[in-house]
């Protein structure tokens, strides 16, 4: 295990200091300062409330953490929100056992704390037992959310908006993929990673809880893209091109809640719709089509009235006979015109599951479409009711699953997520 | 999509040479020579038949591809064997619908061969419909697999051995695993190149096939440990130790088939063993008893009488008091005295699926237990016997499912896999 971090015979860095390139080789130094801690060192440093997580360094300017590092856990906010989105993504929602009260929630989260500062810094949990499985992090990142019933049993104020969304005329939910108390967003770069840390929590969780559901999903490989890339879905679409960027006063404003209730101060909101998407209905339009139905080219990502994926798209421009170049029911017009000013900040990952058998399509896929805001009435409904309403993009689509959860702020080191709310 | 593949600031190479470390730095030039393509240059060169595949250079000493590159497609052996195993493995098996005789079957691997090559080389197949997402072969390989049905379609001999595995007591097998006409092995370093081959070959097979079943595995991400590491499984243990390594003479008696029938020469067995593993009761025992089950240790991997994870287990050392070292119940040794000579190929992955509602584990997780072979009945079948009998490891292990498949050889360009059968 010690080979991969012993330094590179062509210049004295570790391979993993390589592995982003230039930007990344240059920075070690200023890699640590940004507080990337390196798997072969101490555990990484505590971040004072108030320090930018890693992900609230903008990917174009400063050192990105290799691919294998370890993610700082403790913070203003959590970890797993403005950080950069890794590889591999896993949703578990778990339900509050009928007897778990306050206290048996304080105990539950100090305990879930304990193993995910742990394991995201790379060193196994406590009685961890299969330690060998825990040392390498990948960019490990564990995010806590709660469904009403916790904040219910804490007694404390519930935000108006954490309940289930409204019914929309597009949703074939299924039960299997809806609700729950408890929410563990697990990410890394490496899915034998993700894998450990999923058990090491739920065990800890399972005299408090039971599973509800499981989501996977998955991105390009850590490496595969320059990391400032956005990512492709199972349509070939970049999507989250024009997603507030971290480490930004636009992306602090989308994201982190500074109103009421004030336990939830530095924290959000997070919904997860598991939005199942018809691949082969998809394939039987042509490139044209799909490009109208988005408003956006497929290959570069540009607005249909620009040239490049950062051009702002133009509503208000015609074509030589007088149509919207970008059309009424295109994805990207409805989604601007249905927001009410602030946007959401989306994370989603693709979903590629085996095929049920019966179905006659060949693929089980779509995206598991995860978005973070500090309310989700005035920033995730509005939209949700305009695409409902009218987006080509349905056609395709289908919301099969839908969830909400408040995600509290970050901690300090000795204490826990849920601090604030027990 | 161009900046990861730009020079690199500190030293002229592309950031994807520098990803393994100093050995593929110094190598550019003979990596090119062994036959590695760089997606920002051409189509990969064919490999003459005869040539070995990128998987049969010792990692020890030759420079590795690149996580992102492509790995040759033709040759005289299929790809995805010797190749090291990549991160994601999927494997699909089909069924042939009633009316496939063997016509059809060629016109069906001559599409499939074609949608293969193209895009293990990075470039989307003939009629791709999301062609942005063929651009990473991520060392992509497909490999493909025929059941009885197909051998028996064509009118060719039958290898003695192309049947279900006889019944062992510790089965508990599910049919939704089992068999299956035509199998395809994909294998990638990024799920989104595994998801997006998967669709377009699922596509070209569906009006000849039906879906039976599709299993997903992982290992470590690629790049997150040296390349010649064992991969460790959910368990903690390495696995694969004492594997045959690619490109020795050992290998190539293992895994190639130089008997009758003709068809397939250079052509090899594959068997999918689905393993649930009972991870729940595997954390109730303590290190030494999950050791001496195995008969290696944990953190090395070395055999319980030796210190590196090359050593050879020795099987008749006793201890103090006269008990053998590797008890008689341990895995290591049951596999090895169950072994008629020679040895077997473990291509493994791990599985770790939505936990089964209902179920009071909190996993569900196994290992694919996949295996290459000259002969099944020679070298799978006796060893799997051994193990029935006894076997520590039974008690925290269940197969599940079960496929045996004949891998035929390689072939030419121009030509198709299956070209020594139809
Ligand atoms: C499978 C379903 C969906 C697909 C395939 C999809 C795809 C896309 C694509 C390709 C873009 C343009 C690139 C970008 O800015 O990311 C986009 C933009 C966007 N989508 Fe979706 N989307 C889906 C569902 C949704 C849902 C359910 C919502 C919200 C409820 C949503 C909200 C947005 C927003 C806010 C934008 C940015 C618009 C802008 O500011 O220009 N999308 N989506
Ligand atoms: C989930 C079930 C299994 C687990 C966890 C497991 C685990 C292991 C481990 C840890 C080793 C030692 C390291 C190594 O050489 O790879 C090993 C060796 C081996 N296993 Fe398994 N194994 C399983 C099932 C099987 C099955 C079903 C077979 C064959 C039918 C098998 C055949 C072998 C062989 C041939 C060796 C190498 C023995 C030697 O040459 O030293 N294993 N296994």
């Amino acid at each position: 295990m010690s080979e991969p971090h012993e330094p590179d015979k062509s210049g004295g860095l570790t391979r993993r200091h390589l592995l982003w390139g230039g930007a990344a080789a240059a920075g070690v130094g200023a890699a640590g300062a940004a507080g990337i801690a390196s798997i072969t060192g101490a555990p990484p440093a505590v971040a004072p409330p108030g320090t930018p997580d890693a992900g609230a360094i903008d990917a174009a300017f400063t050192p990105q953490p290799a691919f294998d590092d370890a993610v700082p856990f403790y913070g203003e906010h959590q970890a797993g929100i403005a950080t950069p989105a890794q590889a591999h993504g896993l949703f578990i929602s778990l339900d509050l056992r009928p007897e778990v009260d306050v206290g048996a929630l304080r105990r539950l989260m100090r305990v879930l704390t304990d193993d995910a500062a742990r394991l995201t810094a790379g060193h196994p949990a406590l009685a961890d037992s299969e330690p060998e499985l825990a040392i390498i992090p990948a960019q490990l990142t564990v995010t806590f959310g709660f469904g009403s019933r916790i904040v219910e049993r804490a007694g404390k104020d519930m935000p108006g908006w954490l309940r289930p969304l409204p019914a929309f005329g597009i949703d074939k939910l299924d039960s299997a993929y809806c609700g729950g108390d408890l929410l563990l967003q697990i990410g890394a770069n490496d899915p034998l990673t993700v894998a450990h840390a999923a058990r090491m929590l739920l065990k800890d969780a399972r005299s408090f809880t039971v599973p509800r559901w499981t989501q996977s999903g998955f991105r390009r490989a850590a490496g595969a893209e320059n990391p400032a890339t956005t990512m492709r879905n199972l349509f070939g679409q970049f999507d989250g091109s024009s997603n507030p960027k971290p480490g930004t006063a636009e992306f602090d404003q989308t994201v982190w809640s500074t109103d009421v209730p004030a336990w939830l101060l530095g924290g959000t909101s997070f919904v997860l719709r598991r939005i199942a998407m018809d691949l082969d209905g998809w394939d039987k339009i042509d490139r044209l089509g799909r490009e109208e139905t988005i408003g956006r080219t497929l290959d570069t990502g540009a607005p249909l009235t620009g040239t490049v994926e950062t051009d702002v798209p133009d509503l208000e421009a015609k074509d030589r006979l007088g149509f919207a170049v970008i059309p009424a029911f295109a994805h990207v017009r409805r989604s601007r015109e249905g927001a009410s000013g602030t946007k959401m900040y989306r994370r989603g990952y693709n979903y590629d599951d085996a095929v049920l058998s019966g179905d006659p399509s060949v693929s089980n896929s779509g995206l598991l479409f995860a978005t973070f805001q500090a309310d989700v009435d005035l920033q995730f409904v509005p939209v949700q009711r305009a695409l409902d309403s009218l987006d080509l993009v349905n056609t395709w689509t289908t919301p099969v699953g839908s969830a909400v959860f408040a995600v509290p702020p970050g901690c300090e080191k000795g204490s826990y997520i849920g601090d604030t709310l027990f």
